[in-house]
């Protein structure tokens, strides 16, 4: 009988700003370290894939966060996996403060690439891996939105370096939000508003790539796209501040 | 009777590069976490120096890795406060495997800055708190050498962003680290070499600062310098690989 996962996470001092709470990227970067974890304890990481030239690569994501936890404060993250479809797996998220009071929420959408191809795989392929694990309690959120027609008022540039680059030797999942939110003026960083991020990963970027970051700003959202060295797409996202 | 204490950490998925070794930067991150963590059991954390409006700034650092270690590693970490004289504190650093071979050290050297001078303070006025802290076992290796006459071959530029402020709103002390091996020849990263790294604190530098990195090969060494939005030198550093 599956079921949630419980996983104890900490605000240590590298997570936080100077406001002494933690960042969006921090609290993003737990919720997939959860999701490698769980995934490791359960016979399927990304560890055990490499051994076939394979690995997940993560595809979309909706993340809802209502405020931002305070250094040292401790909190809990539960998952599951919750459907697999033809290519992609989901795997849900709740994050839970330590007085039981669920503060964020998440909805993951994961392919396995092969490495030759670059292609994303059947899944039905996997299916015993899976037997057990699929738990079908309510997504904790609506899953990641469509992010289109972005018409961005404002571009910058970021050349992908050493410190970009993750264990599947393209650009980290977590630089691409990074590089997002360092866009943004400062004030929706440090206000603690609750939000929701909706993120899409289009294509893989590689090092030394020179990726432009544009950013639109519409009433209450934030909209994003990141193209690689050739124009094309690389990344889009929205952050509706509520 | 003081002592070194002892401190358990695990090489995460989010600490290694693409070879599945960890980086130099986590490594660093990891000791001076250690650090934070082990001011803040004894009492003398930056957020106990915050209430008076002042705060620990890292002045000099010298480490020394053998090896990397690889993803899922535990390992721990030794620390000590060693001495304390007018102006510095040094902390001193052990990192041994789980066969119990010391792999790393370091030596730290530490300020207490206040917030509205952003002077360092005399030491002697916190004897109190240091009291029964201080251990004089053998320092693991060679405090901070000097790094001078640094002529750079090779120059780029790094806006500072939101992620790359601390808690004490300057650049973190890592970021240096990063901008700095960001510079190098990749393969120095990937080689898993040994090396020794110098580095020191001049000045402090902010948000929407363009900073200039400025990188020297010489012979085995690799040589840094950051300067300001002005020119000044913000931080120094040498890596000698062995």
């Amino acid at each position: 009988m599956s079921q949630k996962t419980t996983y104890h996470n900490e605000i240590g001092a590298e997570k936080v700003d100077f406001t002494l709470h933690a960042t969006i990227e921090a609290l993003c970067s737990d919720i997939l370290n959860v999701a490698g974890n769980d995934a490791k304890s359960k016979g399927f990481s990304a560890d055990k894939l490499m051994e076939s030239g394979r690995s997940w690569v993560l595809s979309r994501m909706s993340v809802e966060l209502d405020r931002m936890p305070a250094q040292n404060e401790l909190y809990t993250i539960d998952t599951w996996v919750y459907e697999n479809t033809r290519v992609l797996s989901t795997r849900n998220f709740e994050m839970i403060d330590s007085l039981g009071k669920i503060f964020g929420r998440a909805v993951s959408q994961w392919c396995i690439i092969d490495f030759k191809t670059r292609m994303p795989v059947a899944l039905d392929e996997y299916a015993d891996l899976f037997e057990g694990y699929i738990y079908n309690a309510p997504a904790p959120c609506d899953p990641p939105r469509k992010v289109r027609g972005i018409e961005p008022q404002y571009h910058r540039q970021h050349e992908v370096r050493y410190s970009d680059i993750d264990f599947n030797r393209h650009v980290n999942t977590m630089r691409y939000i990074r590089m997002m939110l360092n866009t943004l003026p400062i004030d929706y960083l440090t206000d603690n508003r609750p939000m929701r991020l909706d993120i899409h990963f289009a294509k893989e970027c590689h090092l030394g790539e020179s990726l432009t970051i544009g950013y639109e700003q519409r009433d209450n959202i934030s909209l994003f796209e990141i193209r690689n060295n050739d124009g094309v797409v690389a990344c889009t996202a929205a952050i509706e501040w509520k």
